[in-house]
C-alpha cells in the first residue's frame, strides 16, 4: 500500500474552519491516546459466504495507555441515526464513563469484535465479571463477504498490540478497508483542533469510519463538488453509515461531553451528510483527562468548535487517502480523482 | 417597512441544495399553513425597563385551518441545545401530537405568549381543562427590552387573526424584529423544498427564527463569507439560539416525523452554525396529513433532504431579508452589505 | 383549617421501607430548603369561568436561601408520563442546573406562574436578561374554575415570601387545594429519609403534588386497601398527575442526581401507581450540595432508597392529610376514612 | 428437574393485581409467542475459568412464528438503569421494530449469543447484509464460571429449535440458570394479562429474567415479607440486573408500545426493586399485531395495567419457581422457603 501517495486535505491547501490543527492534525494529538488497524484484504471473484472476496478490518482506538478497565475515562455517546448496531453505550450513558478501547469494524462483526474485547479486558482483570465493550460498526458488504464475518477475536487483539501514535493510517485501512463515502472509496480519516478554554489549550481530535454519503451532496470545504464530479458509476448509494470518534484531554464532565459528542453532527452536516434512513450514524466520545476541576460550561464554545473542524476534516481525509478498491463479485469503489479535485477547487 | 426590496436566497441566484422549491418557497407551500405576525418597534435610546425600547414581537404559525385542538397534528420535537425556554414538548414526545398554534418569541415573553394561547383555545373549546401551548424563543435582550416583557396576550391573538397564506414576511418582523443571525441583523426567515417519495410528490417546508452564530463560520451556500465579510462591529458574538419550525404534508408517523426534525440540524451545520454554549437550539415539526396510510421508511430520505436544505435557506433568507436595526442603548444590528456579498459570492 | 387533626403516616404507626426518617420527615430536613404555599378557596356554586369557584393555589420548594439565580443548584430531571405541560426541563438537563424557585399549581395556570417566577428573579437580578422557571403542575379542574386561571404571579411572590422550614403543611394546602388521589382528596404530601453513603450522612427529602391514582389500586404500606375500601363515589377517575419533587444535600454530580430522579417511579409503583395514560407525572429533584467532591456510583444505592421511600410515603401523606372537599358545580372529593383505615390495617 | 414441585403465585392462592390472567398465565397466552431454554449446569468445585462449574444458559422468546426477519414486530425499549450491556436497541428506538429472535443469557455470554442470533438469521434470509440481534443479560457470575463465556451460537440455535407454546419453564432454567432474586435463588418467571381496550380483549404478557433485588426489600403482593424471612446467608447483595420482555398483541404503534414499555418498572416497584446502583434494568417489548388500525391512546390505560401485573407476577414466580443452586467455589443460592411463605402470608 502506498497511501502516503494520497493527500490530505492540508497537502491540498485546505483549512478546514478556523482553530489551529494539533501537531499532527489526528487524533492521536489528544496526549495518551493511539490507533491500531488490522486489515484484512485478501481474495477475489464471486462472493461465496465464509471464503470471501474478504475486504474488511478493525480498527481500535485506545483512550489511554495502561490499564483502561481500571483507569476508565469519561464517556459519551450520541446517537445521529440509530439504524445501527453499535455496542455499549448504555452502560456509557448511564455511568458516564468507557473502561474499553473502541473498536470499529463491518456490521457483521460487531459481535465477535465485542467478544474480542473481553478476551483482551478479561485477560488483563483477573477475577473481574464485567465489562462493557464499545464496538462501532458501517456495513462494507458492497465489496466485503459480510455473511462470513472474518474479523475474529485474535484481530482485535492483533489491533490492540498494534497501536501507535502519533501516525495513525487513513483510507482503506482497518475497518475502512471496505467502505464508500459519498459514493467514493471511503474508510479511515483523522483530524484535530487546538481549542483554547479558559486560558488553556486543549486538543479536541476526531476519528472517522465513513461509509455514508449522496456523491451529489458531497461539499469539499463548502464547496459542493457533487455538483461537477461524481463516481465513474453514478449509482447514487447514500446508505451506509458513520462512526464518528471525538477524543479530548479537556477537563470535561460526562455531561460536558455529551455536549461535544452532539456537535460531531455539524461536522457531518458541513461536508454534505444528511444522515439518511439507512445510515446508522453514531458518536463515541472520550476525555482521558483524569482530575476533578472541570471548566464551566461558559468556555466550552470553543471544543464545540474543534468537534465540528476535526470532524469535517477527518471525513473529507477518510476520502482523500482512500484508494480504488475491487472486491467481491467485482463491485468497484473509485478513489476520489486528486487532479480533477484540484482543478475544481482552484478554478472556483 | 421595505422588506421587499432585500433580496431572497434565490433573487442572488443561489440554488441550495438539490431538491425544487415549492411555489413560493415557503412553509406555507404546505398545504393549510399560515403564518401570522406581529411586531413590536418603538421607543428610541435608553432602557428603561417596563418601557422600552421595543424591538420585538411574536410569530405564530397555524398547522392547520380550523380548530386545531380538535383537529391535532402529528407532532414532534428535538432539542439540538437544550440551553432555552421552549415550552410543550413533553406532552408532543408522549403522545406524538400538536394541539396549538406555535408561537415564537422574545425568552422573556415565552410564558405570557403561552398564556395567550391558553386565551385562544379556551375561548374555541369550551368545557375543556387542558391545553398544551407550543412556544418556542431567542434572546432579543442586545435591541429589546426584554425585562419588560412588551408582548401579551393580546398579541397572540392578533398574530393569530392575521395568519395568512402563501405570503410570509420575512427578516425583523414579528418574533424576529430584534434577533441577530451570524453577528448579522436576522430575523424570520423560511423556504420550501418539493420531496419525491414513494411515487409522491409532498412538500417540506421550514421557517426559522435566528439568533444564532458566528460571524466568521457564515457560509453562504458553502462559502464561507466570514472570511471576507464581517459585520462593522466584529464583536464576536456567537450565544443566542435558533427555532426551526418544520413543517410537511407527507404521511409520516410521529416517530418518521421525529426523524425528519432531527435532520433540520443538517441544514443549520452546513449554514456554518454549532449551537454554541449559549444558543438553545430547538426543532418543532409537524405533519398535517390526517390519513393513516404512512409511507416506508424505505422511501423518507428524499424528505429528510427536504427539511436540511430548506432550513439552510431558511436561515439565509433571515439574514438576506433583515434591515439594520438600533435598539435600546443605542445598540445596533447591521444588515448584510448585499452588494458586497453578491460581490464576493461573483469573484470566487 | 384543622389539619393538624389529620395523621401522618408515622402517626398511624406506619413504617414505610427501611431507612429512617429525617428530623421532621419533611423535605425541609434538607438543610436550607423551605417551601411555601398560597391557598386559593373561595366561593360555592356553579361553575362560572373567570369567577369560580376557586379551589386551586401555587406552592414553591425554595432550594436554597439566598438568591438562586446566583447561587444555582445541581438539578434533574424524569419524564415518568409527559402528558403533562411542565416547565422548565431542557435546559436543567443541558446544563445540569436549577437556577429558580420550583413551583406547583393547577394546569392552566402554569404559563402565569412561571411568569411570576420572572417578575421575582429579574426584581433580585437587575441586568440578566434570561431565567428558567420551573413549574410543576397537575389539574384541579374537577373542583376547581380552573380556565379561569385565578394563580397569578402575585401568589407566586406571596407563596416565597411564605417559604418556611422545617414545617410543611400538607393536604389541600397550595397547588394541592384542588388535587385527588386515589379516587381520594390529595394535595401536597412530605417526607424524608436518612441515608448512609460513603460513611457519611445525607439527606433527601421528597414532595409530592398528588392527583394520580386508581382507586382500586390504593396500597397503604403494601396492603391493598382499594380491594376494601373504595371512595363514596365509586367513579373510577385514574386520570390526573403527579410532581414529585426530590430534594438531598448529597454530593451528587447532575448526572448521578438523574440517576436519583429516576428512582421515584419505584415510590409511586410501590403505593400502587401506575402513570395511567392522562397523568403526567414528573420528577424534579435537586442537590442543594456546592462542593467538587462527589460520591461515587458505588455509594449511591442508599440515596436511592431514600428517594424510593420518602416518595411513597409523601404520596400517602398527601392523602392521609387532605380533607374533603367540595368545589365547583358542587363536585365532591373525600377524605380518606381514617378509622376505617386503621381498622382494615390493624384487622389483616 | 421437578420445577414443577414448586409453586406458582397462584398455586400460593396470591391474586396479583386486579386484571383476569390469560389461559396459562404465561408470556405465551400472546398468540404465536413462544420460549425456549437451554441450560448448562455442569461441573463443581473451584473456579477454574473457561472449565467450569457451568451455571448458566440461553433463553430465547420468539415474537411470532415464521421468519421474523421478513414479518417484523413492533418493537421497544425502556432502559430502566443502564448499568448493563443490552444489545441492540438503538435500532429499534429508531424504527420501532424487532427482527430477531430476543435471547436472554449471562452478562459475559452476551456478543457470543448475539452472533448466534446471526447464524440463526443469516441462514434463513440469504443474501441479506444486516440484522439486528436483540440480547438483553445479568451476571451470573456468583454460581457460574462467567468468563469463560460456556454459551455458543449453537445454544443459541438449540433454544430456538426448542422454543415451545404454551409452557413455558421457570426458575432455574435457560438464562436463570445462575441467577439470583432479592437474595434468593431467583431465573425465569412469567405471567400474563387479559386486558380490555376500546372493547375488545388483549393479551399482554411478560416474561422476566431476575437477577436483582434487597432481601430486606422484597414484598409478596405488598406483604413486605424481607422483615420476616431472609436467606440463610444474610449477605445483601442488592447488585445484579432484571430483564423484562413484555409481549402483547395489541394494536398499537412503536410510540404506544414505548409507553408499555416503561410501565413494566410499576411493577418491579410493587415487588420491592429499586434498580440499585450495579442491576442493569431494561425492558424489551413488542407487538406481533399486523395490522394498521391502532388504538387511541385514551383506551391504553389498560395495557400500561397489564404491564404492571404481568411483570410484578412474573418476578414473584421466578423466585417461587427456582431451586437452590450450589455453583462454582461451593457459593449456594438457597430458594425462598415455600413453607414459611405460606405461613407468613397466611398469618398477617
Amino acid at each position: 500500500m502506498v497511501l502516503d501517495k494520497r493527500p490530505r486535505a492540508t497537502d491540498l491547501g485546505l483549512k478546514i474552519g478556523i482553530l489551529p490543527s494539533g501537531r499532527n492534525n489526528t487524533i492521536t494529538d489528544v496526549p495518551d491516546v493511539s490507533v491500531g488497524h488490522v486489515t484484512l484484504n485478501y481474495g477475489d471473484g464471486p462472493l461465496v459466504v465464509g471464503q470471501g472476496p474478504v475486504r474488511t478490518g478493525v480498527t481500535v482506538v485506545l483512550p489511554c495507555s495502561g490499564n483502561i478497565f481500571e483507569k476508565k475515562v469519561t464517556g459519551a455517546f450520541h446517537i445521529i441515526n440509530g439504524f445501527g448496531k453499535a455496542i455499549g453505550f448504555p452502560q456509557v450513558m448511564e455511568l458516564g464513563v468507557i473502561e474499553s478501547p473502541i473498536a470499529l469494524t463491518g456490521t457483521l462483526s460487531t459481535w465477535r469484535v465485542a467478544d474480542g474485547l473481553i478476551d483482551y479486558l478479561a485477560s488483563r482483570n483477573s477475577g473481574v465479571q464485567s465489562f462493557n465493550p464499545i464496538v462501532g460498526e458501517c456495513n462494507d458488504g458492497f465489496l466485503n463477504d459480510i455473511v462470513g464475518r472474518h474479523v475474529g477475536p485474535q484481530h482485535v487483539l492483533e489491533a490492540i498490540e498494534r497501536a501507535v501514535s502519533p501516525n495513525v493510517e487513513e483510507g482503506n485501512v482497518g475497518a475502512g478497508t471496505g467502505m464508500t463515502a459519498f459514493g467514493w472509496k471511503g474508510g479511515i480519516g483523522t483530524s484535530s483542533r487546538i481549542c483554547n478554554s479558559s486560558g488553556k489549550e486543549f486538543v479536541v481530535g476526531a476519528l472517522a469510519l465513513t461509509n455514508t454519503g449522496d456523491p451529489r451532496e458531497l461539499r469539499v470545504n463548502g464547496f459542493q463538488i457533487g455538483e461537477y464530479m461524481l463516481p465513474p458509476r453514478g449509482k447514487s448509494i447514500d446508505d451506509g453509515s458513520i462512526m464518528i470518534i471525538v477524543a479530548t484531554n479537556a477537563p470535561v464532565t460526562s455531561r460536558q461531553l455529551g455536549r461535544l459528542a452532539r456537535r460531531a453532527v455539524f461536522g457531518l452536516g458541513r461536508i454534505g451528510g444528511i444522515a439518511s434512513h439507512g445510515s446508522g450514524d453514531f458518536v463515541i466520545a472520550f476525555s482521558n483527562y483524569q482530575g476533578n476541576e472541570f471548566i464551566d460550561d461558559d468556555d466550552i464554545t470553543n471544543l464545540f468548535r474543534g468537534v465540528v473542524e476535526s470532524t469535517e476534516e477527518s471525513i473529507l481525509n477518510s476520502i482523500l487517502r482512500a484508494e480504488t478498491t475491487i472486491g467481491r463479485d467485482g463491485n468497484v469503489r473509485h478513489e476520489i480523482d486528486i487532479d480533477k479535485l484540484k482543478e475544481l477547487i482552484n478554478e472556483r
